[in-house]
């Protein structure tokens, strides 16, 4: 057996409670090693040296190394201590933390047992419950719709159908969302994440010039309050972006720094190296090489009290439902605490969501975010349907290596996106296939987490990377494909079935296909991917309760034979098949 | 190589900030691989995909399984982004957050690159100074010594040289410490831990009935404040023990549920199984199975402010110098979250131990303890000193797997101890062998952290399990082996050379010796420990700057060549050497 590649770490993903009295409990061996019986060996952890039980643990993820064993108990002692036996052809093991051992002393297990101390219920992560069944839809304000038409439009300096460069200012506001709140609710969605609406300078508006005041080119609180008030009742919600890394050169507190210098009140808000910020010279942290975003200096107490009163104020006074957090990997953890026990306590479901394009896990351990938008899954997207350089076995690898990040919570409000304001359109890295981008699309809608739709993906908008993948939105329907349209609808809707918010996943390949199953009691539903050059035929579907939910390039036949069925997927097709378990 | 071995993960104890600008990066390869060259490939995140430096990594722990190789990095940009090169023979691998790879496009390293995104100022864990180079000194208080003869000692029910009883009262008190601060002064100690003093009806007192009351049995405030003052004046640091995981069942929370169940503005304090708790039925949570100690909700914010409070009272009044946690590990990660921002903002250098006797590396991270009594080290001491299931070789591999589970910082800070009130006496474990006790304790002194003496090992105590190991301290030094306390005392003496402080550790297996060097710029410190039944000699002392500061069974002979020496060590022997690298 690989030795090596044995890995449990307690207290962390590998060992997390989902509730007061239930935890997961996850154990790697090496994929070479399948052969081998894993089973949990547990106890009260002050009576493990006197009696114990013993589970056996099933495979729930593989990536290319590793199986993931994984169990679920339910407590009735919640100060578990636990060890791992691992049984060989011809040998059983023990693992501890002392590693694997072909004995093991049992009445010193109190040294080297594995343990879940006690699951005090306020170390419990919740789940924000509705991001399970979530459709989520990103609007660039300045590009989507512009509903206000009595505004000073001074400002707007292209035309809605140019290709946009960074300083094109479209003439999108609040207002036009509001107007089409219908249009949303029709296809589906369920929340709207806006890119930043604060008064600022920039047509992206990330760099605020001042936290309290909506932007005038977007609005007023006024609109706003609309905007959420419409929107809540319509069922969807609002997630604003929280740009609380850096702000404007031109907020009040940097420029009385620029005025003052080190005796400015307001000195230690930034990372200034020396006694004036100097813009030329940019003598200070800043985002990126950006001299006119400053970074706030998140270290310090008053400027982590004066942003999270901002959180806060949005929350309280229009009810809004979550935080994107921009650049949120370059904030101090210790801010983030801070944050998410003010927030939470403000409104217990608003949701979380970091902008961390890498593994997040420091942040998701329960007491900073609750998610992240899941660039990683982005990445695989693209390796798998738009290079091809993944198959669909490395792709389920990949997919399954993703959800090993981060605990079962979080998975379920993971923020799954295609693509951004931040990178180019899905649409254009397919090079225009529409059958990959609906194809792509339907693995977003079953994938844990939430889908995260950027404003024009179903309407197949084209565009390379910022500012191209913010050209104004087409609301001339006769140039939609409507095809398209139906069917991104359709896949959206089947985020209603309740299996989103109860399910588990399994995810694999077949016949060269990918495969995600979710799967809750004797229901399951389960997309099947076909990437290749082939067409495939899928003849294991005997039971007759079977049905077809979405489809492209796909069909359902029957057999000859009693309740037979043959699924066929064209290339470059998938399927979406519900199955029930006969009686 | 063995793929499945090599481990990284971002912002966790394989990479850390160790100062606002430096960082130190660890590496898991396995040991047979270790002709590989590892490489670190780096640059600030937003210019990685332009140009990136290398640097070579260096093995600096190895155990059973695994070379970890380590590099600390001086930063200027210190958005860090990086990856590794592993080169083998005849092939270039890179390892990323999309594993080990035959190419990297740098260019798209933004997706899958490893990062410490930015050093924010207080998300750097500062190590507390003084634990580098102290030496504690674990009191159980009702056995060290009575030195008020004036007190009420009726309740003194065992003669001072008799084996207690779990209900023995012998009758030590806190003047009795103040009458022994000058030989703990001379012996060497720079700090007390104390358990429990606070008023309980226990010998132990680790059932609370008034957290904010000193025992009688033991002194008064007054008493306590002078201790504190004359142990500050010999340089000696006070740390309490505190019992917050639960109380005494007579605490007046407690026996106001007893009375007035859910009716109790106390109910919530507690976690009660029904309307009233039932102290037979002992249908609410308390530790172990001591129905007489209820544990403490520390979800309950009013319960973590009382806590808190407590804290903060003793700090703040008395000038103690830090808490050891007891069960710290059934409290809620919350609560010492609020507790660690509490105290350190009261006292920045007040050390926080955490009572976790396993991997405790979910609560080192920097925002809960700073350390724990690091039993893991009791019990590879155990292995190697007293029962001779580990050879040197063992436990080298052994100590360094210990290093490996936390980062530099929380290393410095560890209570590294042989044994406590909660164990056997080591001097019983090792059957009463000298020999091993002195190289047991040699050990303890030269492993990065800080030493926790137990009372009384300095003269040979012995005792069994609880509570045979909470004997009276005999003070009749006729009956003491003057050779094993002077020992322990040059020992002891030894942590204030500076190289303590500041040093730097390797740990490995010699001819068949444990060795531990300790480096710091051109001096070390190396200590030898031979537990073979061979005497060994070492023979490559060729450095004039070398000598011995503490051995048993050891002496340094010279050669007859140049400037060579010989160490002779004797079965059962240790030397500690000191070497000078020439000028």
């Amino acid at each position: 057996m690989n030795e090596h590649a044995m890995l449990h770490m307690p207290e962390s993903k590998y060992c997390f409670p989902v509730g007061e009295q239930e935890v997961v409990i996850r154990f790697r061996m090496a994929k070479e090693d399948e052969g081998a019986k894993v089973t949990l060996i547990y106890a009260g952890k002050y009576e493990f040296h006197e009696r114990r039980q013993s589970v056996p643990m099933e495979i729930k993820y593989t990536d290319r190394l590793y199986h993931y064993y994984e169990i679920r108990l339910k407590l009735s002692d919640v100060r578990l201590a636990y060890i791992f036996q691992i049984e060989d052809i011809n040998q059983i093991y023990y693992f501890s933390e002392d590693g694997l051992t072909e004995s093991y002393r049992f009445e010193e297990g109190f040294y080297n047992f594995f343990q879940l101390s006690y699951i005090n219920a306020n170390d419990v992560m919740p789940v924000v419950d509705w991001m399970k069944q979530a459709t989520f839809y990103q609007i660039f304000v300045d590009r989507f719709y512009m509903g206000n038409r009595a505004k000073d439009t001074s400002y707007i300096n292209m035309k809605w159908e140019d290709q946009p460069t960074p300083k094109s200012f479209a003439g999108g506001d609040l207002r036009g969302i509001i107007e089409k709140l219908d249009y949303l609710k029709e296809l589906g969605i369920t929340a709207i994440y806006l890119t930043p609406i604060f008064q600022s300078l920039s047509n992206h508006k990330y760099d605020t010039i001042d936290y309290m005041t909506i932007d005038p080119q977007f609005g007023t609180k006024e609109d706003f309050a609309e905007l959420v008030r419409e929107a809540h009742a319509r069922g969807i919600r609002i997630v604003l972006d929280a740009v609380f890394n850096h702000c404007s050169m031109q907020m009040r507190q940097f420029m009385d720094v620029l005025e003052r210098g080190r005796d400015s009140r307001f000195y230690d808000w930034f990372v200034i190296h020396g006694d004036f910020p100097d813009t030329d010279a940019c003598n200070y942290e800043c985002f990126a090489a950006c001299n006119y975003m400053p970074k706030l200096n998140t270290a310090n107490d008053e400027v982590q009290d004066f942003l999270i009163q901002i959180a806060l104020y949005w929350i309280r006074e229009f009810d809004i439902d979550g935080w994107r957090l921009d650049v949120s990997d370059e904030i101090s953890h210790v801010f983030w605490r801070k944050f998410r026990q003010a927030v939470k306590k403000e409104k217990a479901d608003a949701v979380i969501i970091g902008e961390n394009w890498h593994d997040a896990y420091p942040y998701l351990q329960g007491d900073q975010y609750d998610s992240i938008m899941n660039y990683a899954f982005t990445k695989a997207c693209l390796d798998y349907f738009a290079r091809g350089t993944f198959d669909a076995a490395q792709m389920a690898e990949k997919l399954n290596s993703n959800l090993m990040r981060n605990t079962e919570q979080v998975n379920h409000m993971m923020l799954n996106l295609l693509d951004s304001h931040d990178t180019h359109r899905f649409f254009t890295e397919v090079k225009k296939d529409k059958d990959k981008l609906l194809a792509a699309v339907a693995l977003t809608m079953v994938f844990p987490g939430a889908p995260c739709v950027y404003y024009g993906t179903e309407i197949c908008m084209e565009g390379g990377y910022d500012p191209d993948s913010r050209r104004g939105f087409c609301w001339d329907e006769d140039k939609w494909d409507k095809d398209v349209h139906a069917k991104i609808k359709e896949l959206i809707h089947l985020r209603q079935n309740p299996i989103f918010a109860e399910s588990d996943v399994k995810i694999y390949e077949k016949e060269q296909m990918l495969v995600v199953r979710r799967k809750y009691d004797k229901e399951s539903l389960t997309l099947y991917v076909n990437m290749t050059a082939q067409e495939k035929h899928l003849t294991d579907m005997r039971n007759a309760n079977v049905s077809m939910l979405s489809q492209n390039h796909a069909q359902m036949d029957a057999c000859d034979a009693n309740d037979e069925k043959v699924l066929v997927i064209e290339k470059m097709g998938y399927a979406i098949i519900k199955e029930t378990a006969p009686a």
